[in-house]
């Protein structure tokens, strides 16, 4: 299976990619396809050094990842994410995953939904009807994703409308390191799950605390 | 320290008032005085016959709840919040707790707040501004409170404006099994807790699991 990371140089994409690349083919997009290419020589050079010895990761502009991938994950912040949705193209039939969080800092974070209600239901809205949007990794702290060392011992929920690409997602999830996906609904509860990510943030700052995930139990 | 439970013979009041009572002189409050005085009844033959000798607990309506209290818990449903809160009175200067979430069961368990944000800050404008509103205890459901015998092995987030209410609702829901509390920052952080519990019900719901709580880790 190729997973293209649309924002696959960015905070988290860049952890997100060499975590992925032991058990998939990751194509890293960035809207710098030198950075891109950068990256992917730099993740396959730290995993071979790890003793990973099959990892496939290449650096491509963003579009060129939406279009060889089976599953896109959009690794983009909030702000960016109808502008870089925009420019691209050929989302029909992919399944593509949003593990974008819509939040703002005032005194303390705040979730900050769009009109749509989430992220994820911006995304569904602005792709083609064919297109299988999933929420998935929202929770995830790029520290984490990056800190290669450590397992990442979360719960990880996943939401989506289409039953088929949700397992799949699901089925992604649970590869990486001792991530634990559980199934929380259609897509409309990624609102739900969004939400989560700026109580983390609250919840790390007040207590100090880094990069806090959680456990379902 | 005494703390009141207004709608101490419901479904999340019963059990709350049994693990409270053994660390706190409780006082269950109810529309029926006659169920209050009853639970309160049942509340310590239980405690006596698990060995606790010291246990306090006393059941009378629910504006004496308020009324004998230094802490009161608010543990009604959200649709009952406001009519219940508007019809009692004395608050000014006590610890008021809301573990009330705002939620409703369509195709899926989806979060309702009302137009102030939260239930916890529909508390606060409904009461006198000396008392001080905190949101904890949102995420454990009325089983768990019940199951004397299971350990409460979860994080709670616990929001208010007060710093000094906070740490003492923090320190009352460290007494309570091993749940341990968690500054969740102001009380406007509340939306994002209160959010959490429909999440949890869709996450027990879509997983066939029971009762699902959470660990901030």
């Amino acid at each position: 299976m190729k997973i293209g990371i649309v924002g696959g140089t960015g905070d988290i994409g860049e952890g997100m990619a060499m975590r992925l690349a032991s058990d998939f083919e990751v194509i890293i997009g960035s809207r710098e396809p030198d950075k891109a290419v950068s990256a992917s020589t730099c993740c396959m050079d730290i995993l071979q050094t790890r003793g990973v010895v099959s990892c496939r990761c290449s650096g491509v502009p963003n579009q060129e990842a939406v279009d060889g991938a089976d599953v896109v994950i959009l690794a983009i912040p909030f702000k960016h994410l109808a502008s870089t949705l925009a420019t691209l193209t050929g989302f029909e039939d992919k399944i593509v995953v949003s593990p974008v969080n819509p939040m703002e800092k005032r005194d303390f974070f705040t979730f900050v939904p769009p009109p749509e209600g989430s992220a994820a239901l911006l995304v569904q809205k602005m792709l083609p009807k064919s297109a299988r949007v999933c929420s998935a990794f929202n929770t995830i702290a790029a520290n984490k994703w990056r800190a290669l060392d450590e397992e990442l011992d979360y719960s990880v929920p996943v939401c989506g409308d289409d039953a088929g690409a949700k397992r799949q997602v699901m089925e992604i999830v649970d590869k990486v390191s001792k991530l634990h996906a559980f199934d929380a609904g259609p897509l409309a509860v990624s609102a739900m799950v969004e939400s989560l990510t700026p109580l983390l943030l609250n919840i790390a700052r007040y207590n100090r605390m880094r990069d806090v995930g959680i456990q379902f139990r």
